[in-house]
């Protein structure tokens, strides 16, 4: 089950890392500025998200509307969206294919400065980079659940 | 509004981004430590903080007063600031300067091991590097606020 | 007291940034996932970790046996690892040994969603690359206290 520690397929570059972090530090202050169409422009126009319910948003329109229709838990508190441990794995066949897996933590500020916490989510994308420029093609969120102990 | 993802101004390098961060570990570093002098010292001379309520440090001199007056909520408390979501955006005309924005989330841990947390800020940092070492030159830190949802 | 700031003795590149990230988001995703043995397999043969109470594991077979004997705080909870600020120095005699230090914040969130926080840390790591692939030699992890405030 354990594949070696260190090493991808293919190794993950400096630039490559930085252009990805990059990406989703820009896609993040959208969505948690509410800047809805802003957040649709940075999945490609079939871009899908599955939630961690299992609710599936297929394409930027319906992402859009989704959106828009559910935004309760932004009301009167401000969200930041926090990533942690990125796993990139460029496309064997394909440089402007990446998967990128990722923790996610979200916090809920309200006006009198409380933070709230969302239970924590691990994330899987696929990015595809359209002249020059990354996209979301796909991202599936996983609510992160308890595993059973190891059988002593 | 929007403006493309993916495309700063001019890419950020990997080397440019380990660069930034590794300045940042070691300037929270020395604020975590409460080493004030230190942390001053990883600004420039006439370095400028813009605090969340609006009050302004002026200068490492004032910086260091002021962080000597005011340390009340690190009183019997480890204070811990997490980064995230960096933005770097090299100055068009010169290398030297760089444009930097981020996340920030500050945990307060009491000698019991019980985490607070203070509300999340968004923070714009002007670096410039001096004889090969990064500074910050100014500082602004903004509170982050609830945005209004979108006209449905 | 203070060194310079934004200055390594070596400085990091940014493909050694990523290496580095992305080694601990693969070693981070195993213990996680309570793989046990997939995380001692991210060690040294003769890996060594000390935790932040002072009891020391030596050895993958002793980081075994003592996870498997002690996994309560992860009963029913997923736990998720996060780090932070990162400081990254190869050694100048050997390329192939890197000190690391870093940030820690632990997350648990149980059934229901409700996320609880351990203490921070701070954790002191050596990696050393064995044939093209990072490991863990030692890790040394310190329970964040609060510090003296400076003398007015």
């Amino acid at each position: 089950m354990s594949q070696p520690v260190g090493t991808l397929r293919q190794q993950v570059t400096g630039d490559l890392y930085a252009e990805v972090q990059t990406f989703y530090a820009q896609q993040m202050r959208r969505v948690d500025a509410l800047d809805i169409e802003g957040f649709a422009d940075t999945f490609t126009d079939d871009g899908e998200v599955v939630h961690a319910g299992g609710n599936r948003q297929s394409g930027r329109t319906e992402m859009v509307a989704g959106m828009r229709a559910n935004p309760p838990r932004y009301r009167d508190i401000a969200v930041r969206h926090w990533f942690g441990h990125l796993i990139i794995e460029p496309d064997a066949m394909d440089g402007n294919t990446l998967r990128v897996s990722y923790y996610t933590l979200v916090t809920q500020t309200d006006r009198d400065g409380k933070v709230a916490f969302q239970p924590t989510f691990t994330v899987d994308d696929v990015l595809v980079r359209v002249d020059g420029r990354l996209l979301t093609r796909s991202r599936v969120i996983h609510r992160d659940t308890p595993v059973a102990p190891p059988a002593g």
